[in-house]
């Protein structure tokens, strides 16, 4: 694994947290994936080739020719955010347009909302293996990180939170992936979100729900928290993962009296106006393609996902173990304690040319003594690179690294 | 003035910060600018009739037609890091590719710098009227932030900046605005700017240097601190301005050893993937064309502002005083004692329909009781506007309110 401290060797003095610095994983392997000739299941990238390139296009020629305002500071859309209360009834989830509030993607979502509860000697609660870019969130604040474990079948361990909350822990927010959990691909067991918002209800803790991979969902998946409580869930989405990331368009749904507290967050970071992404974003909607793209994308998405499972089943070690993932766009691989997770990286991506996060990356206490884990994403590649970089994982991984 | 503290009746715990939020006096503006009829001056928004919207419509198609890859998570784009190490050539600044760092404009620029440097306890040197946006961004580290005066013709009171580093004061950096200074739209006196930074050298305290109007002066424009030092200057850059701000573009240029550090505080605040806008910037630099369209916005905007200018002659009481701006966008001006500046804001915004910001809203230390004082924004409005609104304030303040 490349992750390590930056050395910092600047006289500036820069504030602890940024002293402290560690390299991203995700930022390595962002160079390492775009490497010619290399099959990544590194990252969580959509299929390039299923963009709506050419609508994006028309919607772009139309926003550019109707208003020039549309490259003007100017409040939030309204427009759109009427469109993500229909989008969030494809979730099974009834909102307000005043509870919408636009980001610049769920990161920026799950940002503002540190932004707003978190300070100096706050407690979160979250699972032990969770998304990096929360991990990263976090770092400016410095807050006291309080894992629970995560049940391979039924997700976050519900009654571990409630033993915490007994306890007397009273966190900023507890922060959770309902559906598509990254890393771990599990679906939260419906009678677990019943009983977490009850929690948070009962505690008045507020949940971080992170729902940026809920549309792409392979069975009937089950509505997120924010169905369950309008008061107690602020949930994240985004366009990144069923639209393109680098439109950067996401929202939040909040309780409406937390909009203009995230308005003054925003405007510190970015000034907060409309725009002209999201503009592209609310053209293309306009359209109503948005519904038959979802469902090429999860088609598309379940038809790698299977490849990955058939090629894994066919050439991996039988002491590997996995799971078939109901949503996102991951799998979720133990191997045996022997295995040198970090010995397999180097050698699977300078030997095979193949790239994966090792699990232990996702460890938010940097817990590197993990039992050897990797994700491997199935979105990106084409399915027959997925059948061939499996192949070649399994070969490093036979090849004496499996000891 | 309807700046006020928010009324947080919420039941979530929010960080002291966002309790403590007060309504920011440009997003109220931002909404009254849109209303039909309403002549605003109030803020620093450009020209849209400017904006090179078919070129942008050529250029996004242009970037949409060629790769998909130009939707797709990635790293930073290196041409348009080129293309801003041209610009800055423009402005008298030599820097490399490798000190250049992209942002979502100007704001996150600033709001990176301040999540790196700023903790609990820092402190802050800056002058006590300035951008409101450089205030939203400390809020969240609440720092102490120590103000020295401006002086109208020359600027920031650099001998009170060294008097306070010689009593032992330790900034985490000093904030300042040389070119087009926003509101006061002073030029900070070349003499001035050499002096401030001998003194972040022998102190060894980084300057933030903002030069968000940098290149829309009227006159030859001294160069910025950063053809100064090029270790303890911290430059922040635009496309807002020159090009169009819905596109959340801008640049900063920082020593080497920044840029990582500053990476991994944009994947925290929103992924730090090239954008779609980001593509269309550079396509759009590829034709050449940007340094034809600032000569247009510069020879605009000084017509705007002589219209302005000879207006507030022939209309304003002699009572009232002001500068020729040799920069920016805005014109500052000042009152007899006796006006009460919010009720002539909110006279003209009823009555008469025109909107400015009152001087008071720029003040760091919230100090209302600043001598009055107006800023009046002369980029936005075309010039019979521009003559008619003043002709209309005029009327406000004739109209008993100049007592």
């Amino acid at each position: 694994m490349t992750a390590g401290p930056i050395n910092m060797r600047s006289e500036v003095a820069l504030a602890h947290w940024a002293r402290a610095l560690t390299r991203s994983a995700l930022q390595e392997m962002l160079t390492a994936t775009v490497q010619p000739g290399t099959i990544s299941f590194a990252l969580g990238l959509p299929a390039p080739e299923l963009f709506p390139t050419a609508d994006f296009a028309a919607a772009a020629a139309h926003v550019l020719a109707g208003d020039e305002r549309a490259l003007q500071y100017g409040p939030h859309l309204t427009p759109l955010r009427r469109q993500v209360v229909e989008l969030m009834k494809l979730r099974g989830v009834a909102c307000l347009e005043e509870q919408v509030f636009l980001t610049a993607g769920a990161q920026q979502g799950m940002s503002l909302l540190a932004h707003l509860l978190l300070e100096p000697g706050s407690t979160v609660i979250t699972e032990e293996l969770i998304y990096t870019g929360f991990q990263q969130v976090l770092e400016p604040f410095r807050p006291e990180v309080l894992t629970v474990p995560t049940d391979p079948q039924t997700g976050m361990d519900v009654e571990a939170v409630a033993e915490l909350l007994r306890r007397g822990v009273r966190p900023a927010f507890i922060y959770v992936i309902t559906e598509g959990h990254n890393p771990l691909s599990v679906s939260l067991h419906p009678a677990k979100r019943a009983w977490l918002v009850e929690l948070a209800e009962q505690y008045a803790v507020p949940i971080l729900e992170d729902d940026a991979y809920g549309l792409l969902s392979y069975e009937q998946a089950a509505a997120p928290l924010r169905a369950l409580s309008e008061r107690w869930v602020f949930y994240v989405g985004s366009f990144s993962k069923i639209l393109a990331p680098a439109l950067r368009a996401g929202w939040v749904v909040v309780p409406e009296e937390l909009i203009l507290p995230l308005s003054v967050a925003k405007e510190a970071a970015d000034i907060d106006t409309a725009t002209f992404a999201q503009r592209v974003v609310s053209a293309y909607l306009d359209t109503g393609r948005l519904p038959a793209h979802i469902t090429t994308l999860r088609h598309c998405y379940r038809e790698r996902r299977d490849v990955m499972l058939r090629a894994l089943e066919e050439h991996f070690p039988a002491e590997a173990s996995w799971r078939e993932p109901t949503g996102g766009v991951f799998i979720w691989l133990e191997l045996p304690a022997a295995v040198d997770v970090d010995e397999l990286f180097k050698t699977a991506l300078e030997s095979e040319k193949v790239a994966f996060l090792p699990g232990h990356a996702f460890s938010i206490q940097r817990n590197r003594n993990q039992p050897p884990s990797m994700r491997l994403n199935f979105s990106h590649a084409p399915p027959a690179q997925i059948a061939e970089g499996i192949l070649r994982l399994a070969r490093v991984l036979k090849g004496g690294k499996l000891r």
